[in-house]
């Protein structure tokens, strides 16, 4: 089909994107290039995994998905090429796809080194234009996987996210926060007990919730709730709350979910 | 043609916008998705309302318009799509559309309940993507308005812009701000006399403006103006001025328009 | 290939860059609309020439780029279409393409003048609505630049960049400072000698820097480097620094880097 995503800390008050764009359409002027954010935070590789993450599955099979959050531009490390669950993804080796390979373990993972797919001259400071959407584009029309560089097993991952569950508990964190303040979390949705009476209690850092709500606007305006999110993650959420939230609910925060014993 | 507009408070940081496109294009690929606002005021139905209004008409005539300010979503608010003046509308049963219904009286509204055409699982929290964006991009693939549920002649409206004329004056208000600093009023360019040399008076809460000007370049630097706005409706504007203004320059302040009498 | 590029100072929260491509897809369906950057400060023009000319040769040759920095909208500025580089261009005369005429000597430049290309009933305010953005799109479509009015060898231009080389220093300034905070000067790239060991000093305003590094990670994280840029110029960063920055690091500030002299 051609979609290419984008996924960048790059902003969007400089031409970088843009110029970004200008290459895949040089390359590919079919390709359908949708963008998923830009304004991840400067060289945040955790939050943009995790948006990328929760994104891709949206998009339809075959697209590709060019993901630059590259602290290490110009050094030593190397470039991913990865067919992962019907999807391909373009970025650095540096942890940003590992929320990804997480749940696709039947991934192939390539290192970016045949030069003829590249801009001519590449230079050291925007591997984004010279290296990554010129392969990206190649991807979208078709090139093979194995012909970009050698196949990888080593792809360099962060490390898993912080979740325990015991009989009567689940442990998690707060991992991003997004632009209304909703803060969401690492447990997932599938995790949490259908019989939402038995839960016993909810507290994320200092606060405290007494259940899982169902939808923002059951709760009063302003209180406090979990709730199944749209991420597939559960969310602490303030309801039609403006986005300022106390310093203490931020990403990093403990989460726990108990319920009472089955009977 | 295919063309399906996004208007949200969604932001851009956050995937949100991304995944609403990727739900579109994963049903229909050849849509041209253009985006005509995700920075509205989080949950600010007003000013929404507006900036569509003043948007749909320069689209093509099929387009369907999808808008997402939603702070009731998961609640029992409906959803709705509509057709109006050869465009569709997909939008939470808010007020959302207001400002656009008051201009087309032959719309045909309908509920969004048929769930044949979402997302599965539909959850509480996200709507735009289950509901929304899927509903969208069948109309836009030319599903019939009339199946999507059932006619309502009840949609939720914003009260009316209070907008009062007399015989020698002309009392609105201001409904915008703009990223510039132009004060958008409700007062239509069309009811303001075409003699600007009768005009007695303008006002804009404390502020005084002595004319009518044909362009912001007709004042000096820094002087306040009114001028026909390119939205339809009557600005008060300071020519090259800074966004900062006096704080009784804002969405609800009065604006006054006088003249003399016809001789 | 009907590709037309954005670029202006209108920002994203207003519906003004939407209304452009409402306007444009009406026209050109087909259109494959790419944005350079809104974020663009208001009126600064220097800072969007720098922004386009340092982007556009990275698109398809039959592009139309259109920029609206516009400070004098409705006044009797000129606006321009101008076929430069196997590249078009739309924008008002008033400096804006400065840094690309400067680069493309045999350009042709025509006022715009056929208001048979405009929105009917053009306005006084919105230029790149009723007049820049139909005649992008007729462009694009292929109608005959000679067309659009009368041609021009009066174009407005910028001064030119501050550049100063002499047998062993080069002297240029800070011409933009991106989002990362990485300064780039108008320092040519290919006139800085290649054996780098020869280079005896670099100072940005107050600050010293010992040498041109390869890529931001030569040195630690914090300090100073001077680079190749991916502009084409070289660039003064802070590897992995906040955006902050010290106030005498800014546009303007001199730049200067100095070598021995050759044996």
């Amino acid at each position: 089909m051609g979609v290419i995503t984008l996924t960048t800390d790059f902003g969007l008050r400089d031409n970088f994107v843009g110029v970004m764009k200008g290459v895949i359409c040089s390359l590919h002027p079919q390709a359908r290039l949708i963008d998923i954010s830009h304004e991840m935070p400067a060289h945040d590789i955790g939050t943009a995994a995790f948006c990328l993450a929760t994104a891709y599955e949206y998009f339809p099979s075959g697209t590709v998905h060019l993901a630059v959050v590259d602290p290490g531009v110009g050094s030593e490390r190397e470039i991913l090429a990865v067919g992962a669950g019907d999807h391909f993804f373009v970025a650095p080796d540096n942890g940003l796809l590992s929320r990804i390979l997480e749940r696709e373990p039947g991934y192939e993972a390539h290192y970016i080194r045949n030069s003829g797919l590249c801009l001519p001259g590449v230079g050291r400071t925007f591997h984004g234009r010279d290296i990554m959407a010129p392969v990206a584009a190649h991807l979208a029309l078709g090139f093979p996987l194995d012909r970009v560089g050698p196949q990888t097993d080593r792809v360099i991952m962060l490390p898993p996210l912080d979740l325990r569950i015991d009989d009567n508990a689940l442990f998690g964190r707060i991992v991003y926060v997004d632009g209304f303040g909703n803060l969401i979390t690492n447990i997932p949705n599938d995790r949490i007990p259908e019989d939402m009476a038995a839960l016993a209690g909810t507290s994320a850092g200092p606060v405290t919730i007494t259940g899982v709500a169902r939808a923002y606007a059951d709760v009063p305006a302003g209180a406090y709730l979990a709730v199944k999110g749209s991420a597939g993650f559960l969310e602490i959420a303030r309801n039609m709350a403006p986005a300022e939230r106390p310093p203490e609910l931020t990403v990093g925060t403990a989460v726990e979910i108990r319920w009472d014993p089955s009977p």
